[in-house]
């Protein structure tokens, strides 16, 4: 796909077939990932490929038991608010039951952490896109990167003490044609632009 | 240029020609950083397009005098501590005298501010690159998007109440073959990867 194309049609993908993705295209949805910029060049993003069904559904168990936990008001940020109450009925799956989650993490005390997760992020969903994978943005694991279960859980997978999750990408082929990105056109309200 | 080969290809140009940059160049440069995911479709990033050199000029002194009142410690963030102590020489230019810049902000109490700032501009320095730009992350007025004097200013641009910068970008023609970005393979080393 040609790259402005590619960045012009990328969009959401919430629901996936349970399909396995290749390694080879999961290789290079990383390695798109690793080339993004990162603040003086510092390279600390820490990206862990999980493909393994049992640690994806224990990663949703334990999201869903934090946020069943937690309290909405009218102040809470509507996905996260999204996130608690359907996790206090039960029935909440945040990876959307994709076959493939990476989840980014970077150094805590590191003033770029966010903005060179999302750099990484935003190139492997349009690499996705190019390779005709369906991914999203998942931030659950960021709000929660602080949560003692969760923490301890990613450190017996590979997560250092000094690291913490700033954003995540679930991965795989989308569910259904209907479940494909809508490709509608960009909205003309909201990311407002001022030329001077 | 094929997507993949864009994103593999990227690199952060350092110096730039003075020649202005096309509009319908900058528009297609915007409109990938316009299709880059918000958090819930929040779409809240608001990019000053400055092509007005007074303009630049009045932020690169401004920015000058703000970081030439800083000090550095052992602590200081290294690309933080060359700012400083370049501006304390009185010769920095942290736009690197790009005939444009693309400075991207948000709301400020927002929690996805910096990462949809930075997907923003991650799409657009993969778009720029596609067309034979030259661009380079800018993280100069993030830092001092609390200084009082640049805000004010920024205000007069037309920056909102409850807006703050989280990200720029410097854009335009690479000065010379010698400063087009090289094209170097990825380092071995840093972004570590953890298979699951």
């Amino acid at each position: 796909m040609e790259a402005l194309e590619a960045l012009r049609t990328r969009r959401s993908t919430r629901a996936y077939r349970p399909d396995p993705v290749d390694t080879d295209l999961i290789e290079t949805v990383l390695e798109a990932g690793r080339h993004a910029p990162t603040g003086g060049n510092s390279r600390t993003n820490h990206f862990f490929v999980i493909r393994d069904q049992e640690i994806l559904q224990k990663l949703n168990t334990m999201a869903r038991k934090a946020f069943a936990a937690m309290e909405v008001n009218e102040n809470t940020y509507r996905s996260l608010r999204n996130s608690i109450l359907a996790s206090k009925n039960g029935n909440y799956v945040f990876t959307y039951n994709a076959p493939v989650l990476i989840v980014v993490a970077n150094q805590k005390g590191y003033g770029n952490n966010i903005a060179d997760a999302a750099c990484a992020l935003e190139n492997m969903m349009i690499a996705a896109n190019d390779l005709d994978l369906g991914s999203c943005w998942i931030n659950q694991l960021k709000w929660l990167n602080e949560d003692p279960e969760i923490l301890a859980y990613l450190e017996t997978l590979g997560l250092k003490e000094n690291e913490r999750v700033y954003g995540s990408l679930a991965l795989g082929y989308p569910l259904s044609a209907d479940s494909l990105p809508e490709r509608k056109p960009l909205p003309e309200t909201g990311n407002e632009v001022t030329w001077l």
